[in-house]
């Protein structure tokens, strides 16, 4: 096991896309998944299930899809975001956006780069919070290992097509969370910029000031 | 900060709903707010808002919401496993049946008790998974300073209400994603049961083995 710490890894958890094609180890993943199993979830009831993707022909055949629906996704959620940032480059959300877009298309350009995708599939979790937590948990872990992940959702785009490739029964309520494409980062590891906690968090009635101010990221490493 | 590991705190947060009344102070909220607020989100957008709700008045007003709604709880999503339970009370899923009753019941008949309840709301998140992972993480770093937690929806039976008492105003898109009643446990912490991960995951192919086995805990502490 790892001995790195909690605020390390809270800290610099981020979305690492840039991967190499180096394998992860069986033992790897075992700490990774057994990690994950250890969330919590409403009423215990576990009601989760993972599918671990290395096989090169199943990558092969999820590779133009999910790039297909990177494109949507531009064409769809985000075609606001990216007017405006065509609109107004040097805007701080306009470089924001600009750096997402880049970093998306990488993964979607080589979407077979990734030596293992996880897939997350609930059953009765209406809200995503009995199945996030352990896919967060899964992605801390991985952190720990050297490991680089994100969590992506746009396969829902073709969600049939991706379910039929991955053979998910469809007849037993099992509902496609995420993908967490995983890999060795390229590049490194670092505290990511947020807005701070004061200016997303309210005390007792929405609106209402949080009473303190956190200035700058708590842990510096 | 503390120094608590990342596998310590990935294996023994569960869900901690027996607490004492003891306030938790402005630094530690702090730490936990801004832990939260390192989480991922798609697209980076941040698209959270936290609610720290300490005020006696506003957790006395929510306090009867919380007992009604646990009562339909039982009555609605877990009746069938409650039927199952009073049919067979030994059998292993009754068990654990019992105990989540026990703990939930705790938790609505002493509501009052917590002395902090953090409110998590998203916006454009349809998955969860931009809201979950900043929620896991709060949870995760209270537990690195001995604070317990647990993830409660049910309050969406009277949504309505709550979101009138917390004044969430209704016209700016903010979904409740959940409640997360804080405190310092009166119990213990440790690794909870679960079931393997072999037997919840799958490789390549939905239903193919993993490949490997994972017996017990791979952190024992």
């Amino acid at each position: 096991m790892s001995d790195m710490t909690l605020d390390e890894a809270l800290y610099t958890t981020r979305a690492m896309r840039r991967v190499r094609p180096d394998p992860i180890p069986d033992d790897v993943q075992a700490r990774i998944l057994d990690a994950a199993i250890r969330a919590p979830s409403g009423g215990n009831t576990q009601g989760w299930r993972f599918l671990l993707v290395d096989d090169p022909g199943v990558r092969g055949r999820l590779a133009p899809i999910y790039r297909d629906c990177i494109d949507m996704l531009w064409k769809t959620i985000y075609a606001d975001r990216i007017s405006a940032m065509e609109a107004d480059p040097d805007a701080p959300d306009s470089i924001e956006m600009a750096k997402v877009q880049r970093s998306a298309n990488w993964m979607a350009k080589n979407f077979e780069v990734y030596p293992l995708l996880l897939f997350a599939f609930a059953q009765g979790d209406p809200t995503g919070g009995s199945i996030f937590p352990a896919v967060w948990s899964a992605m801390l872990a991985a952190r720990a290992e050297g490991i680089g992940s994100t969590i992506t959702s746009v396969l829902m785009f073709r969600l049939e097509e991706v379910l039929k490739i991955l053979e998910v029964p469809p007849d037993e309520g099992w509902v496609f969370a995420c993908c967490v494409p995983m890999g060795y980062p390229t590049g490194r590891w670092g505290v990511a910029r947020r807005r701070p906690a004061h200016e997303v968090a309210f005390r007792n009635r929405w609106g209402d000031p949080l009473g303190f101010e956190v200035p700058g990221p708590l842990w510096k490493g």
